[in-house]
């Protein structure tokens, strides 16, 4: 089957110009409109079974192979980041003010669509078949993964994989990890609520925008004082906004933040410190407050024995010194509600590329990939698929 | 003369209807188009002489009196604020969303407008002449009345003199105080460079959120540590603005706030404290930023020998146990540009009444006034000009 | 009666020597034994009758005048601080570890001493009697003043006054001002308690020198947000002590401080708000704590009339140009309840020579003075006296 | 060779005895004069060779056995801890003011030396040779261990084991870990210079305390934000003391604290950011600074081989379900200078009991062990002995 290889090379700059396209037309999370229907409209022009509005904006394109096998399914997300896209002098950078892929989903979503096309010319010669799962809204709870399950997505289905391309890891490298892989991602919002008045006259007033600098500082001692170190943790806060005018003490500020646990039990603790820390820390200034904590997705849990898959299948494409044991990962991925029902496993793989700059972090303002990287995770991917049905 | 005071009563239901007017339609500093329209239409109307934009949005009035003597300024701010009014179930509530007169700058219009009518209707009696200055731009450094002085509202005049409302005084009484009176209100806005990236992965990113709270927290030193405690002083942070994402860290953060000094070497000194603080958080966390400060109006010195009138006029208004030398006040005022140019008084009007709820501070966002605070204002104005012609 | 300053300036040299002693030979708050003995040994040998221990280490001298009048009041305080002189290569410098005349009250003793020499050689013609007041313990709460006073040292007494040599002042001017003068000064002990253990196993424990940087931290925010700017307030944390390993967790840590005000319900206020920053500080980490809050003395107010004396006699000494009103001092001072008691005046003198090195602040390791205000403050002291008396 | 556990079993009060004897007596690291002689008697008493004054107070033993073989040695370490005994009623509480065994080494020796006891009954049957390394220091770098093998403690000598009582971890389980299993623990000092004065004159002043709290507070977010979440990393401060009066501002005060790591990288990179914050924090007040870092141990690395060992061994002493892979464990241990030098394994015994209220964590005023650990910990270290003879 090594003509899947070939044909996925042969097709890498029509990859590359899905992912520019998407690039420039980024679509926030559950607004996936224009990109649900360009990846419908590609897959039915293979000849591909699609479903569309399946749990949201979700489209899953259904494959049927030629012989008889199990089904497996391939998940790739569409969904962008409501972040301004900074890169300078880019061709493809975003053309839509505030939202960019700034995740890499662009290229997860061409990626699969190259596996598709590859694949729907070689259905005869599958001994299974393939499920191609374009899922909407990965980025912002509850996710596109949970509905589309509940849609009917893994209907029939056996085993499922999926990637991410990750720009920390280099070009041309494969990572996962059994058991235990990527944080649970929880979501908070905090709402200091002081008392207004005039900004030279403190005293009359009860200042939100000191009481909420004090709960972003006094959070910092969860993960450095109150928490196993061997237990990896975070605590950030993504948005401080408080006031409009700069001799106006603010009547309220709003912070928003996310929590990463591994450990279910850590996940509960947290939650109750950062309600202690918030609680007091408004009370010290004669503030109240509202804290809404949402519990993101569960934790990202490989099956062992699809990991040991990977190694094999990933040492045959890449040679064994580029193929690795994952270090846990912090970000969260909705992929998690697929191993909660199917066994599977979900990679990494490198993107990164420092001689050339690609260099940023996911979600930041510059974030690039490497674009080769999309021709090794379509292989990997359709190399596990391969694999699981022989 | 008492037949003023009694005039002056006797409009004051019109006042209060002028008053609630520009309450409903309050206009941010520099845009006060439609209310310099108002103002200019009813002086007009009385046949009074008027000069519109003057140094900007300003509107000067001039009044010839039938007797020889000294021409009088009295003055009147005409600007609202960038706040939300939330006044609830309230009549006459700013119909504009996110702009209000939570100053009173409206009540003062308002006097003014009636002094106004009631000394047209007298002014074959009067000995000398009266200009009316409405100041648009108090709000906002650098201000209208320094513009308007350059546009040549003060030529001719000998005297000045203007009130403020003022809610934490009760109604009834009134206040000044010879020599530095209010505060010189400075501005300045900070801004914090980090680098974005994943909530999950803060190693990977500088956190700006996190760095601009720290620089509020430690901007506090400088009035509890670092000034002397007998040199009052206030550095207050009115708005806090970095992020949009709750998993998403910022890369930059924006803080503006504002400074309040008496004394013109303290000012330099927070200033530069500000700098040292700022700089010295930045770097700890390995964050840029830029600091922009802009010295505002300076401090209120009101003329010893106006401030005596004062006691003597006042007292003869509302008897001496209702007037009161005034503690220093730490808002600013540009009325401090006409005192720097001519002698005269800034007084404040008391505008609070707790048993009726009127207890908000001034810039909160449920500020009210006692309304018959403007017609003690009227009759204190009037009274001063009167006086000083006689 | 110019030969009393004469005869001043004529001992001026035994004062320094006497200063000098008792720099090099200082004794902390309630152990002033040896210096009472060194006063009372002199006042014996000039004929003046001497009550020693009055109140604990009080020395009262009493000289009769040959004529009748008043009987007039001058104190000194004789005790030192637990501080270690740092003078480098001064012949005088403290003999004693950790004990140190970092406030000048070896120079108050010697002026007073000073003044009591000569005012015996001259005691004949003296229109009244003069009260030496030699005064323990000015140092620490509660203070020698009140139990002298309740002891008897203001039996017959007519009026008192005192001075306190000044640093920050440039010797050759005298200070003070009318009614409220030095602020009420207050002590409080907080005790947090957390939970020892490894200092590698933060999550174990509750760190309680963590907590106590926090309230520390916290409480800038009474001065600098919740305190009115025109009210001079000061809250000093003096010392920190906890913990005796690297790497052991501190079971307790212990902040003295001091509170500063002139008003006295915001003396009431302030302690109310100390008490919440460290109750919510502790509860945000789960600490307990132990607030001891000791209210001190009262605000020095001097009597406006003794105040006028003052401008009268002190430009008499110094020259108009030298005499100042002073600014509302934060420090505190035991002399306020004899002003509770008597009429009288508590006044500084200049004590501060830049060009000489004399810069150091009171309390400040370095601490020290130029010894000619030691005379100013005599021929004030004795001029004050005698001015009453005529 | 049963007999050993049997015999093992037979002595335990005696090991139960000189424990409390020497819970009873501890001393400080560097000054176990009375517990190497306390040892060294005993070891002689049983015909054991000894070597005292190893590398400072170190004590050897040498036990030739009867049989050819490899030369095994084990390890306790001596010494106390400079921490305040809290234990209410304890008949065998520490007598000594301020010192105590918080940390169980007093049962280490004990163990060691029940071992020695019996060892030395059966020494014609051993095929090998045993040491016993009585360590002094190894609470405080540069510790014990490093100078005892220049001082030829491990000539000789083929492979080396150790245990540690631990209470986190319930008597009757063991534990270890292959590779990477303790932290290396550094040690810091900062002292930050301020300038002393008056507390109620702040603005004179630098004030110590407060800077030196803003360290504590600011060191958090190196933790916090700084380090890779999945990088377990410490950095507590255990000690705080500046200043000695309530009304004095502190000249200077004092931090002491520790940091753990087990990636070299990531200890020089703490280094550096801990340097950046202590300086920024100071130059925030115009305070200055001085930092002292000591490196200290290396991370504690156990031969796979020996990891191994620990299995078969311990399952066979407890039974499988009581052996266990120990989580990494963040105190530090100078064991890992004898694993630079030969293989061997370092293993952790439970000692906790929460229905018997043996609950406190190492290095607390409380600490205490169940003392069944001991003989748990002989059978191990007797038992990894023999079978690595055979």
């Amino acid at each position: 089957m090594n003509h899947f290889q070939e044909d996925l090379q042969a097709i890498f700059e029509e990859m590359v110009g899905w992912r520019r396209y998407l690039h420039q037309n980024p679509e926030l999370s559950y607004h996936e409109y224009q990109t649900a229907e360009f990846v419908a409209n590609h897959l039915r022009s293979w000849d591909i079974e699609v479903r569309t509005g399946v749990g949201g904006n979700g489209v899953v394109g259904f494959l049927r192979g030629g012989g008889e096998g199990p089904t497996v399914a391939l998940r790739a997300d569409m969904d962008a980041l409501p972040i301004q896209d900074e890169k300078k002098s880019c061709a493809y950078a975003s053309t839509k003010d505030g939202i960019m892929h700034a995740c890499g989903h662009d290229a997860h979503t061409s990626t699969l669509l190259g596996i598709a096309k590859v694949a729907s010319q070689h259905r005869a010669e599958l001994k299974g078949n393939l499920v191609f799962l374009f899922q909407h809204a990965e980025e912002i709870s509850p996710g596109g993964a949970d509905s589309m399950i509940k849609a009917g997505a893994l209907d029939g289905v056996d085993a499922v994989f999926g990637v991410h391309l990750w720009t920390p890891f280099p070009v041309g490298h494969v990572y996962t990890r059994a058991g235990a892989f990527m944080a649970a991602p929880d979501e908070f919002t905090i709402r200091i609520q002081g008392k207004g008045g005039h900004g030279g006259l403190p005293h009359q007033t009860i200042d939100s925008v000191y009481v909420a600098s004090q709960v972003v500082v006094n959070l910092q001692s969860i993960v450095s004082r109150q928490v196993d170190p061997v237990e990896p943790c975070v605590v950030s806060i993504g948005s401080f906004h408080g006031g409009s005018s700069f001799n106006v003490i603010a009547e309220s500020s709003v912070l928003n933040g996310t929590v990463r646990t591994f450990n279910p039990e850590l996940r509960q603790d947290v939650k109750a410190r950062i309600e202690r820390i918030v609680e007091a820390t408004a009370e010290m200034s004669q503030a109240t407050f509202e804290l809404n904590y949402k519990f993101g997705y569960p934790t990202v849990i490989n099956d062992a024995g699809e990991a040991e898959r990977f190694y094999k299948v990933g040492s045959a494409l890449f040679g064994a010194e580029s193929v690795h044991e994952s270090p846990l990962i912090m970000a969260g991925e909705d992929f998690s509600y697929y191993l909660q029902e199917r066994p599977g496993c979900f990679m990494f793989v490198g993107a990164g590329n420092v001689e050339n700059g690609i260099i940023y972090p996911h979600h930041h303002p510059k974030f690039d990939i490497d674009e080769r990287s999309m021709l090794n995770a379509a292989k990997l991917l359709i190399g596990m698929a391969l694999d699981y049905m022989a």
